[in-house]
């Protein structure tokens, strides 16, 4: 007997944000103004529902839709939208053929999947997330459903035409890619190191090999590299105390790292 | 729309452990040798199907079970048996009349359901629950299930049986009189504090006003009471430190609390 895959992409979830250090992200005793701690517990169990979903075959934009939903019935901020844009295709093929075939999840969404992701927008806290490149409907705008049908495009689609300015979107376009060798990563490190370790390990490795595109969104390019630069110079401390008092949250890299969990628990290169 | 109950179920259980400080006990960053808080977050998790179980009207026996052997799909040690003896009631109750029902659940539990408690001891790490009072079926010995049959005890009578020596069982046989107090003083707390501070005030009102059965059965009475006093004396730092360095784990006040936790949740006391 093991956990679902429902399950363990839950557990990705609480792992992902109950390890710590993870300089810049929330986590234990570590809150962000409109969005604390166990807000983020209560979006991972929320979540599970629609995670449940995709693990029995649903299509990827209904899935998504509900572990939005079921993600914001807390008060604080958004917390999982871009963690559960991975985990809810890796689901659906872990529940399928494994998580292997998520390429072909991907590239079998629809229109009414895309339409569901614009619509599930409208339930988080769009600020964070309204940075959409050019020539693709605006995601803050109510009208967006309608405006992907119109030009019938796929999620895919959408992923692809972001994969330059977003890390989650890039991930959709290139098969998971980084999400896959992380959980190499996280694999290596937990051969000697207890879960805690290894996660937040993983965490300064990612950080130190890619700028993240949730930074470089919401506070350009140059300072997306700094960190970089920064995650490789700095001991974890100096650095989480740097990253908090600019205000800034590699979230991008915490979404991947999520995936990441998820796959490493699938595949058994890490155990709890 | 808000979670059900088996989700403010699971929250609880997570917000419990995931509350810091709580002196003696497991949390983010403290870990004890033989389980760690992940595993914690992984047997939250796999209570789930237990749980939602329960809440559909499962007897308590089966859906305790369920919930225990999903609870217990990591490495570590015992995580949630004791909560879940709390939790299951409260959300059979919850699914049916109302919380404040626990009592016609409790009451009308069967001699399947005390066969299937004992059943579940296998399940766990039983070295830290086998000091059962006299009369009862030794809950170390796999002819457990069997010796409860033949002398028709119901889970109310096992219960009840132990009330004097186990804060869990006590809670069963006063109508969870202890879990509700200490729901409204997390309501109380939550007034004017986020939920971490809250759950953690609450926890040390509770180690101040009551011995952790626990403890006692582990160290002797005279170091739960120990305990009590210095928890009014010490800072909060110095009493984990102490507890910590003692190998002390008031475990049944958290496992209490994470059922008043529950409580405050599922009446909207306590707002995540």
């Amino acid at each position: 007997m093991r956990l679902s895959p429902s399950q363990n992409a839950q557990l990705a979830m609480l792992v992902e944000v109950g390890t710590s250090p993870k300089p810049g992200n929330v986590g234990p005793n570590q809150e962000f103004e409109d969005t604390s701690y166990h807000q983020f517990q209560a979006s991972a169990v929320g979540a599970g529902p629609g995670l449940v979903d995709a693990e029995e075959g649903s299509p990827v934009g209904e899935a998504f839709y509900r572990a939005v939903e079921g993600s914001t019935l807390h008060a604080g901020g958004n917390t999982h939208f871009g963690s559960l844009l991975l985990l809810v295709p890796l689901v659906r093929a872990a529940g399928d053929q494994g998580v292997d075939s998520v390429d072909d999840v991907l590239r079998s969404t629809t229109v009414d999947d895309a339409s569901l992701f614009y619509s599930a927008f409208q339930l988080t806290d769009v600020r964070l997330l309204d940075d959409f490149p050019q020539g693709l409907p605006d995601a803050s705008s109510g009208d967006a459903p309608r405006q992907v049908r119109e030009r019938g495009l796929s999620l895919y689609d959408v992923m692809e035409a972001s994969a330059d300015v977003d890390d989650v979107a890039r991930e959709w376009a290139t098969g998971f890619e980084r999400t896959f060798e992380t959980a190499e990563t996280l694999g290596g490190f937990s051969e000697t190191a207890d879960t805690n370790e290894a996660v937040a390990r993983t965490f300064l490795d990612m950080l130190r090999r890619h700028p993240d595109s949730h930074v470089a969104k919401r506070h350009g390019e140059h300072v997306a590299e700094d960190v970089t630069s920064m995650a490789g110079e700095l001991d974890v401390i100096s650095l989480n105390r740097r990253l908090r008092s600019d205000g800034i949250n590699p979230g991008a890299t915490a979404d991947v790292l999520c995936a990441a969990c998820f796959v490493a628990l699938e595949t058994g290169r890490m155990e709890v």
